[in-house]
């Protein structure tokens, strides 16, 4: 499992196709300089992979797990029942239910494992690099001042006038 | 592992509360004389429990798998990604959703890993217990002949009158 | 009914429409050497077809029946009523339903008689040629090796990195 | 089949416990003077039963049939593709998916083979009733006076006031 | 209202936009040589001529009302509520919900006013022209022969080979 | 029609069945200080009620129309298409469709013809009277203050415990 | 916040990515001779600015605030939490949920805060500008006489046939 | 708003009716000997508490927010929109939609602003107290040995034996 980059925040996906969507995770990752890796691992077709990544993640530095998945997407659910670490799960769009499909299968875990669940698609996707900075932003007073920086040029950027 | 009972066919659901659910799948293997064994087995609170179960089953004689889960029910496509064998999955209703979480989270499985996913509910399970007795009988002359007539009984128990 | 090709594994679909979906049913069975024939057979346009192909399949040497179809797909459950062969659904993609009626359609089978159901669209085509090899593999070592090959150079061609 | 009452109108359910639902059908038909028979004619567990009925019907006298099913409803459509009577389609209350599968299961038939569907439960059962008299009143110009007779008094029967 | 053409058949529709739908209704109803009139009534946009239009349609010759509607679809519903005329309902696909908010608002009708409801889009309306002329058949016998041979021609138009 | 009560704010419903949920809208209105009357008006079983109560309304005096009704939920639309009055739909809960049916045939109006929709149930019953009170607040300054200080009272009456 | 444009109809959206909707919100109170203003507000990215807005824009002479917004749709119902003024909503039309979740969002609001809720996308948009204008007609004769000729002319232009 | 109790983790709810549920999440929260408080704050009904509470819930010493809501469920991101801590979302079962109102409206929120949404009703706000408390563990190693610790007692208290 060496080849798996690792970093703070490590970003898998079940499939390389998902990549389209976990990449827009980066973005927010980017701009508020948390160092972050990416791989594919898949719960269906790469199960000991999986094991082995969930099983020793917090053991490697891995601070938080972004997870993204369609369809019956496992990988978040499954990641979460074999780490300590808090995985956000990312519902990637399904070709025939739009969606659904995989945000049901991401965020109606059973009590005692859970998944930070965001939106179907990119939005959910880059909320989830986002929403993992807030994390190690409760330890980290200068990413937690960046954040908030963040936010207000984010607000800025709204313009008022519609064009 | 040697503590779960297994049989040509084993029962596995999630938790104990999928029992009343899953029992209804002894009755059709109980009435074609099929021997069958039961066991909880989570994917979410007992991930190792599962690995075990799920890449050894073919080993110990097990045939055919029947696994029943509610919600994110991860529990059917992760054993089907770690055996040969045919897994059967049960989705279990759920308190929000009416079972249609349950229903996408087995049914909607990527390209490469199969579950031979039922009804939600009782009428599932019970056809869960069918169907594994139906995939037995390909290569069990008299078992077929058991289902045949257990059907026919079927159809001669319909009444023609509504009372 | 000697027009209908069959096989051991014997796919059919209500229309020719259905094909593109469906053929992708044969990828796994041709790659894991286990012979197939197809057919279209419309549960509403050629009732009576249905019947005979149903009634007759488990005498003509099938031993697991594919069945796609779309919106009131009533195909894969209508064989299922007439055949102790297990008969595998493909949910075929619906034009304004996304997939959801044609799922719901084979999937809620009362009790008694049972479709081993799969996802909507390509995916689940795919796995309905998987899990019949499954099956077939039950009573063929040789197939179970096979199959256990497939899975494993299928888990190897999952690349760690993403691209 | 000679035991299946039939009559101008005949009403087959999938099973006896629709009854309770398709009882509501009968009322129109009572106070419309419309004779009726009624029949239990499962699609999945007495296919043959389905056949030599849906085949028959039209010979036997019958002019409108009313079908009523839940879940995976393949009852109205399959009579429907047997039959060239107009066929109506009661969607029975299903218990885990508040007959949404059971509508679709009935409305979503192909290009070819009509049903004509009724609201889910109760209402559309009785609903069922009243469009078949409505069927019939075409060529019966007595039984269309009846039918604008009730519904001057389904108007009439409408308080202005709430209680 | 004498601009509105009328026939035995008479086909409404709630806007132009719906045409390219409902115009697959006219297919079954000229090769089977049933005569039909086709108009726009809006329930929304022109209620006064809805009220016209429902309120005399019996009166004027027509048989059985075909009516086609999106979104809100009322224009079914509620020309039933004005005639003793069996109404054939269609829902028109809508953009945002795939026309389930056309099936639920024309199917879901009350206990004493019935809608004939068939699929959503263009097989819905091809097969309400087609059960409009199974209605019409009941007291037609050589309508009754053509649609029987029409069926069959169906039937065998289907090939069996897929290609 | 006289028998109708009718004041600045006039609610109706599609059943005495609705009233229940209807009830509830006179809760604001009453201590708002709004007066209103009620009168059940059914779309479907007194469509003549329906086209007289709609087209005259505004000459009576009423100034906002408050329309409940469940299932294919007509009623909020059809008064909306006969009356330059502003009209608020509350969609009553549904028996087996959970009220999605009564909301998606209220909101889905097609362009033209605008109902104000509010929640399925008792919560949007209540809150039609509420925003009927505040289209009248627009040229009564006094129902203004009121409002504002009806508001002020409701958030002085969210306690901050938990008990 | 005097940068905000204001009118007796102020126009508000999320997002500047709304305006192709939320702009056939203006057709009517053009045609109507209503005026409007429009700005982008952001519940979510501008919370400081939703708040400012929402609290003084009756101090300033805003009568009825349209607000659009998509998937979690908050402003429309944050909007109405702080304003005495009547709140039209109209949902989005979101990526993957085909504005189901728009819908949600915004329609089911808790007794106590109401939304004027139209249709999901450009027909929503299009009905919250025309009952903007119905709401400000209750106090204005013209207005009013305008809106009846508007809805004249719309019905007229209603063509009986079919091209 | 010094009234507010407040923690590590504070966990607030639209309405006292939410506390039965939402009072899951301490279970967790004191298994794992986190200090956590709890307030009532409605977005709708108390927006300015809203407001005060978000946007000083940091500088309190408040580490992780878990909020509670149900039907057009805005608190949780309300909240997330006004403070850079993360914002666990709990959608609390709704009357009408099954809680599928409720899951959309938190859930779906656009890129920029995140919340961590689990799953609905009582599941849902015990692993949202228990994803806080992983959140926390990721600065307090003690923190973590208990919460790996807490896992395994989970694990180990899952029997094999169904009963």
């Amino acid at each position: 499992m060496k080849q798996i980059p690792f970093e703070k925040v490590t970003i898998v996906m079940g499939s390389q196709s998902d990549w389209p969507t976990m990449q827009k995770a980066t973005q927010p990752l980017s701009e508020l300089e948390v160092p972050f890796a990416t791989a594919v691992v898949s719960a269906h077709r790469t199960p000991q992979r999986l094991v082995e990544f969930a099983t020793t993640a917090h053991e490697r530095g891995t601070k938080v797990i972004i997870a993204g998945a369609g369809g019956s997407a496992h990988l978040p659910g499954m990641i979460a029942a074999m780490t300590p670490l808090p995985v956000i799960g990312v519902p990637v769009e399904s070709k025939f239910m739009t969606g659904m499909d995989s945000l049901l299968s991401i965020v109606q875990m059973p009590k005692g494992v859970a998944v930070a669940t965001q939106a179907v698609g990119a939005s959910g996707a880059f909320n989830a690099g986002l929403i993992a900075a807030q994390m190690l932003s409760l330890s980290d007073e200068e990413l937690q001042q960046r954040l908030i920086a963040w936010r207000e040029r984010q607000s800025a950027q709204v313009p008022f006038e519609v064009e």
